[in-house]
């Protein structure tokens, strides 16, 4: 069993710096592109045969130090209610958008092991086969919310705001709701074999930093410390997070996530020691040659030295079109380099 | 003459914090969108007589302390051989981006007084109407490369990243004759009568600041140095810059523009004061109830407290579903609050 993620998620010393990367299993990769081209990404999602060969598609592949189950963050909103669906080239969409009080009162309650049983499934039978550990992970509540309330994707997260700021009262039950059924579907992923919980906070980079502290934060605080019990670590990720991430440490989490808007030493730094951290090469580095690729993960990993607790990531999710020898080379990259720092 | 803005881009001392809003002519106004119910965007602007009136339409409507002409930041894209086109609901396309090294050598030089002679037109007609003073601008280099490689809008910047470190000495030239094309365009503008510049470089946060520094940067800092040489302010903005800020004052600018993901004062007192800000008010605070937005500019208004140097804006252009009593209603309390604070 390679152990090199969960020691350094909880800043432990380790031979050489894991690495895996956001949406690991994806497009990039021709095996998932075959699955694709037959099934819709829902019925991948809720196959726990197909969201088991696909979350070990990277695994048998490359070197990653660690598995992310395949699964949408949408998937939670269907059983509150929500009428999901992902339209070819359009992304997610949501045909019954949440815009009133009276649309929020009427959000089911959800019982994980019963309407997501399938996620569940899916973490048992990969589990049986992985050697290295498997992260969980659910969608964080401001960015779930943004998309139960857009609709969608969205530029400038209008309706979001406007109910932020215009109706706080109807905004705080519907975090309320969400941050309860994430709280106990992550609790059933760790009962179904997760090692380790990633929240994805990803759009939170919309918001001011008092925004964020008066409508997100005392739900993120809520939501962390009780995954706190759950006695795996967790990881708080989100995107343009550079005047957020002290608050976002004070709600929780045991590692941070780090775009590539941040120099890691520097946020590192600013977070403090005491919390390890995760990140931050641009996905879109994988694009550029393989030269300028390693002065790239050189700086990163040149700037964490040794310090225990960093996990090497993208700075969000790899893109469909990545080469597959940039993957390979950035975990041959990081490996080999951590080594010797860490050696020396 | 109003010159509340033209002190505070020098920060020199004011009776009341002069605001303007970018898009302050936009379609959040109905005589606004009367005349681009006749006209196309690209018609509106290449008419000097309705360049003029859009430009005016806000100036007479409401209590702005300064007016920026009515254009578009792509429009010098077009003489230098750029085939544009604004697709409705779709923004704006361009049929043949730039790819390659023969794209980036096919680039037209431009002699803005012929090509762009309607923008010195409309500069002109404007100028004698106004008694405010009257901003003109352009897309800075990065963000207009942007576009011209993606060929419109984009979420990752793709195939401009791949250039950026594909072909770094093709980029170089690119953001070459763009800096050239820009100056000259910028400085027709000023022979026109524009009294202070804006360089929008509003996609820049999609940057790390090592990208920045390396492909950016210097491009800048020769923009900037040349335009610090017209005699007008210049006001240096972008979006997402936390953490780009301090290189985007050492490139230049008389004024930062700050968006609302920074506090402003942190913001300042990194930059140091030396420099005059613009900001920061996030966009949809605009659909806040009054009572919320009053907090809100209470806070912005405070935390400059008596500094000369401050241009209220919005970290970002209006949107056009902003309902009018909100612009009415911030604008006075700006005025009310910062000319209370400056008097005791």
């Amino acid at each position: 069993m390679n152990d090199r993620f969960l020691k350094a998620c909880l800043r432990q010393p380790v031979d050489a710096t894991p690495v895996w990367f956001m949406r690991q299993a994806g497009r990039y990769m021709k095996a998932f592109r075959d699955i694709r081209a037959k099934h819709s990404l829902l019925t991948v999602c809720k196959t726990p045969e197909l969201a088991c060969e696909v979350t070990l598609q990277p695994i048998n592949r490359f070197d990653f130090d660690a598995s992310i189950i395949f699964a949408d963050i949408l998937l939670p909103l269907e059983p509150m209610g929500l009428n999901l669906e992902f339209v070819k080239g359009e992304g997610p969409c949501i045909h019954n958008p949440i815009r009133s009080e009276k649309d929020v009162d009427a959000l089911k309650p959800v019982v994980p092991q019963e309407s997501l049983a399938y996620v569940m499934e899916a973490i048992k039978l990969v589990r049986a086969e992985l050697n290295v550990p498997l992260i969980g992970f659910a969608g964080a509540p401001f960015t779930l919310a943004s998309y139960m309330i857009e609709g969608g994707s969205s530029r400038n997260y209008l309706d979001t705001k406007k109910m932020m700021y215009g109706a706080p009262d109807v905004w705080d039950r519907l975090m309320k709701k969400l941050t309860r059924v994430l709280a106990d579907y992550l609790s059933a992923q760790v009962d179904a074999g997760a090692q380790v919980l990633q929240i994805f906070d990803s759009w939170i980079g919309a918001l001011s930093p008092g925004d964020y502290r008066r409508y997100v934060f005392p739900h993120m605080k809520r939501l962390l410390s009780e995954l706190h019990t759950f006695g795996v670590p967790v990881i708080h990720f989100g995107t343009g997070t550079a005047t957020l991430l002290q608050m976002q440490k004070e709600a929780g989490g045991d590692v941070i996530g780090l775009d590539w808007r941040v120099n890691l030493d520097e946020a590192w730094a600013l977070l403090g020691h005491d919390v390890a951290v995760q990140g931050n090469l641009d996905p879109l580095t994988l694009f550029a040659p393989i030269s300028e690729i390693e002065k790239r993960v050189d700086d990163i990993v040149t700037r964490v030295g040794k310090r225990p607790g960093h996990i090497f990531n993208l700075g969000h999710g790899i893109l469909p079109e990545t080469p597959l020898e940039s993957v390979e080379a950035v975990i041959q990259m990081v490996h080999e380099k951590s080594a010797k720092i860490l050696a020396a």
